[in-house]
């Protein structure tokens, strides 16, 4: 086994060379510093599997079609608080970024609102939804769907999307942010525990003889990734999916599953604006008051650190924007050469 | 060990029985036949931990004065597709049937609605909030928050609760609903197999040395429950409550575990009106395909079944009216003699 060597690249070159690369792939300068920037900030995050290390795969995918790199989503239908666009195959970070948006006005205007895109691609990272939204003051609820990538519960076949569900909220000029897929591992995840010859910490899936295991290259084997507690995650999947196709009017996951790639996802984005709330001048304090009593609870071993969803990415955050961001050469050695 | 002896009772019998209880302790006739008809639907779709079981209770928790019997909720305060309503300590079910009508009126004008209940009392079963308003022709997405029943990911001390989390939708003049707490198990369920000398079917928890285990028995001992999920439904709970508290300016989970008794809830009553969607007309068609594919799973063994969330409620539903609602015989006369 070689050992492959991480580089750490300044947040601000990141972005410039993603930035580069998608004006070169054709797209205008505002398009190409958004993505770049979104790309970039996921990375910083240390979500490098929808950051960087998935900067190559967004290029190829726009250089085989499956984006479209100069579509831009269009208005299919809307009512009160609600809306449904068409993402026509555009890239997926530019149309959630602006569903996330409309979703805000929407919320502005009606205290709730929600926007259901359909025909979009890949968001990359579900949190960069709900840290906008958070950061603008507003509770966010989002989700996506994806192809089929898990079971149904007591099957073997894929039938079920992993659907990361993203559930946000403002706090300390930061925000709470949850950013959860329905699988316990991606299949990235458990990839990277087989190629560092690690088990898994808990179970992951079954094995080919339909046992539970935590041997990554097992579940790998059998494509019987686990939902997270078990019949429970299998059936919030199923409704996710089943709420993003009626409410977009788009694709389900068995849909997606027949699609020459991943593509033309269903997704919904809610929003409520905090402000429009009788209590709007003492949520502050609530959460304060209820992340303080989490945060006192006993750890089990000193090892433990009891953290709300988010804190270790505002920890990645600091760390990355002071060193730099950790890129495995080779990745970036193919980032530098699109 | 002695067998309790199960009967079965005929839904017009028991609600019957449940009015004349609640008639007695001074409920009116409307609220009286309004309760008693929930806690038997509970019962006859086969919920009997909050149908018949809960029943005495319930009426415990009224003579002692947790649950005040003539409150009615108030509105706080209104904006848009929003309300926040006061439960005032009024029985759940009354209060969380009228936030679902609420959040169902408020669909019909905005799209979607939100209606926010702070200080009200359990409400039993989720589930039949999300039957109610799915059968209506809404999709529903509601939650509460619970006294602490759960430790934080990593800790030992309860922190959390069960939250538990309804999502439906409507399927074929019924509904596809989900009714999922955010713990592996319940400590009623977990007491269950410890009378049945039984295993759980998973692991549910921590025993006393910090190990995870599937022995109720151990769990009781540690009270550390396990989180669907492990980490994530830890997260999800959280995140659940922050809402529920922030939404309805409410308590949160670490105030109600200082109450006398678990009381004095917030709970969220979200509700999109699928009639006012660009594609109303497909839906209809788009979640039986959906579902297809899902039925057409291959399952493991002869012995799995592959359900969809409510699907196995419909066959206890059609049992139960047929044959009668299982009672054990001993909470039977118990009810009997309120």
């Amino acid at each position: 086994m070689t050992t492959i060597k991480t580089i750490r690249v300044p947040a601000e070159e990141m972005q410039q060379v993603f930035e580069t690369a998608l004006l070169q792939q054709g797209f205008t300068k505002e398009k190409a510093a958004t993505c770049a920037k979104i790309f970039t900030e996921n990375s910083i995050d240390g979500v490098y599997t929808h950051g960087v290390n998935r900067f190559p795969r967004f290029i190829e995918y726009i250089q085989r079609g499956y984006v479209d790199k100069d579509a831009v989503a269009t208005l299919r239908h809307e009512f009160g608080g609600i809306q449904q666009w068409n993402g026509n195959l555009g890239p997926g970070i530019l149309n959630a970024l602006q569903a996330t948006d409309n979703a805000m006005a929407l919320a502005q205007q009606f205290g709730i609102g929600c926007v259901a895109l359909s025909n979009t691609n890949h968001w990359m990272r579900g949190g960069t939804y709900g840290w906008k939204a958070a950061k603008a003051g507003y509770v966010f609820i989002g989700w996506t769907n994806t192809t089929a990538l898990m079971p149904a519960w007591g099957a073997v076949d894929a039938k079920l999307g992993n659907n990361p569900l993203v559930i946000a909220m403002p706090y300390n000029n930061e925000a709470i942010v949850l950013d959860m897929a329905m699988s316990q591992y991606s299949y990235g995840a458990m990839e990277k525990y087989v190629a560092q010859q690690e088990r898994l910490p808990v179970n992951g899936g079954f094995d080919e003889t339909g046992a539970l295991t935590n041997d990554p290259a097992a579940i790998l084997r059998s494509k019987r990734s686990l939902p997270i507690g078990y019949w429970k995650g299998a059936g919030l999947s199923l409704l996710l999916d089943l709420l993003a196709a009626i409410l977009s009017g788009g694709l389900a996951v068995c849909d997606i599953k027949e699609q020459q790639a991943e593509q033309a996802l269903s997704q919904v984005f809610i929003a409520i604006d905090i402000a429009k709330l009788g209590n709007a001048s003492a949520i502050t304090q609530t959460v304060e008051h209820i992340i303080k009593d989490y945060k006192n609870s006993i750890p089990a071993t000193e090892n433990d650190t009891i953290t709300w969803p988010g804190e270790r990415v505002l920890a990645a955050r600091k760390k990355n924007l002071a060193e730099g961001i950790p890129v495995m050469e080779n990745v970036w050695q193919r980032i530098l050469q699109l």
